[in-house]
């Protein structure tokens, strides 16, 4: 990961080339219809791969339940990096004070109240309420996908404010869990390296808040709980997580109440796949031309480069 | 629309058959993979009724730069539906003060100030700043998708807080622009029908905020400014807006200086379609097992419905 020259020289060719479009704020963007192509093989090929183990299938909005972010240690872990959502609830007076803070060019939101949600930090975390109470025997498998928010902006396109991440979720016994990880450890590096990607696993810790979270990054590397699969994506010397294999041990089951045994919380561990940063991974690799992309990747991401009608014909006007 | 007894009883069928998922919010789901097959369907519908008019393609995240939803006239007018994102900025003293508010159960996101970002509130919204200045000859004609936010919490499950909107943005002349609505508003009606839904159209208005809401809403009417394609969803007497066809005149591309010549604003309009809501009417119309619906449905939707391995292996445990 890099916010360095190397970064910005990357987003600068992108935004050029029209693969993403800035928004003036760092790290969002729109995406070209090319882009989304890409994205959506990406996604068919995690699905293609996971499909002979039987996941239920679920599909999140980017908000969540804020009682939910509460209760699964978010805030205690990564307060800078979440975002809430609040909302005007007032009537024809505080009305016009809005509209004329507007005027005057102020900020218009300081006053405003939390809703009852928040934004999405990771894909999985919808998923431990739902799977709340006595797993069944085997525990489950859940295939998620949702668009997560992290405040962090940036000038490195590989850190955006928005991005998707897709995952696997497994929750069951600590062995069950353990050759979850270890299967898809294995797994996503051959997906990514047949994309022509030069991946490589490595330890990790996540970007714990403060001197408490130093602690817990340690701890974190200590017990072997965090793989990130890194990438050349802005910079070919910096590497870029662009998947990860994360054991959570009982911290959310623990959280939520899923229990694998009356008293016996189950453990849980997931696979993500970040959408955004495997595609501008293959961008980085193969070029800015999704066409001029070798066969043998475009084969496996499915995407079909025969010219599509393109011309504006404008039978509208 | 209804929050009635009818969208309690359709949204708890939608709940017992997994097709929804409760978040424990109203109107916060996750959704099935069955859902996101026919919202994929229908992507692909309005992808090829759009394609020979030549779309710039663009996909946006569920956030958008704070200052253009305060320079869109969204606030003035639908301020009670706009979702403003805030976040933590402080340090360790103030992270110690927000785990408190946390351990005894009180709200924690009152004193966190606004981020640069709030939530999308139509699809649209991020197109005319990208268009921002001279239109080339002809115009410009986009297609865009995002996830929309209105703080709206409702027991219907066609009135949900996190949706998509699929759009057609054309910015023109007043020309273009009008013979884009009426050519949308005419094949939105057809590409419906022929999924099976009893739709039909009709002139309306757009919620706005208050007393001078109310002559907003009146004048949009008068002016024939917005007309909904309605179906029926939770309630075969009440009908719900599953499209809309939107003339804004030059109100948008005033704000973001979008021009077809000198001094001259551009007039814009969008036909979006509301992802979630035609999903609904079409689980409502067809029933709740997709498998079941009529083979011409399924096939306009590119639906396929052979029996994939489903079967709960778990190779991986």
């Amino acid at each position: 990961m890099t916010s360095t020259a190397a970064g910005i020289a990357f987003r600068d060719r992108l935004l050029e080339h029209g693969v993403l479009v800035s928004s003036g704020v760092p790290g969002l963007y729109g995406r070209s219809g090319a882009f989304e192509e890409v994205v959506d093989g990406i996604e068919r090929y995690v699905t293609r791969m996971g499909r002979a183990d039987g996941p239920e299938v679920l599909r999140f909005p980017p908000i969540l339940n804020r009682s939910h972010m509460a209760r699964s240690g978010y805030l205690n872990s990564f307060p800078q990096l979440a975002g809430s959502v609040h909302s005007f609830d007032g009537g024809a007076a505080e009305h016009k004070e809005l509209m004329h803070h507007l005027d005057v060019g102020e900020e218009w939101a300081d006053a405003l109240p939390p809703t009852d949600v928040a934004l999405t930090p990771a894909a999985c975390y919808p998923v431990y309420p739902i799977a709340a109470g006595m797993l069944p025997e085997g525990g489950r498998l859940f295939d998620v996908m949702s668009y997560c928010f992290r405040h962090e902006p940036s000038t490195d396109p590989a850190r955006m404010q928005s991005f998707r991440q897709r995952e696997y979720v497994r929750l069951g016994t600590p062995d069950d869990v353990r050759a979850f990880r270890d299967l898809w450890l294995e797994r996503s590096q051959m997906m990514l390296s047949s994309l022509g990607l030069q991946v490589k696993a490595d330890l990790a810790n996540d970007a714990f808040f403060g001197k408490r979270g130093r602690m817990l990054a340690a701890s974190q590397r200590d017990q072997s709980l965090k793989f990130e699969i890194l990438a050349p994506v802005a910079d070919a010397e910096a590497l870029t997580a662009i998947a990860s294999c994360n054991y959570h041990l009982d911290h959310l089951s623990g959280a939520f109440g899923v229990y694998t045994a009356p008293n016996e919380f189950a453990h849980t561990a997931c696979v993500g796949f970040g959408l955004e940063r495997i595609t501008l991974a293959l961008f980085a690799a193969h070029g800015l031309c999704v066409d001029e992309w070798p066969a043998e990747v475009l084969g496996i991401l499915g995407v079909d480069t025969a010219p599509a009608p393109q011309e504006r014909t404008m039978s509208v006007s």
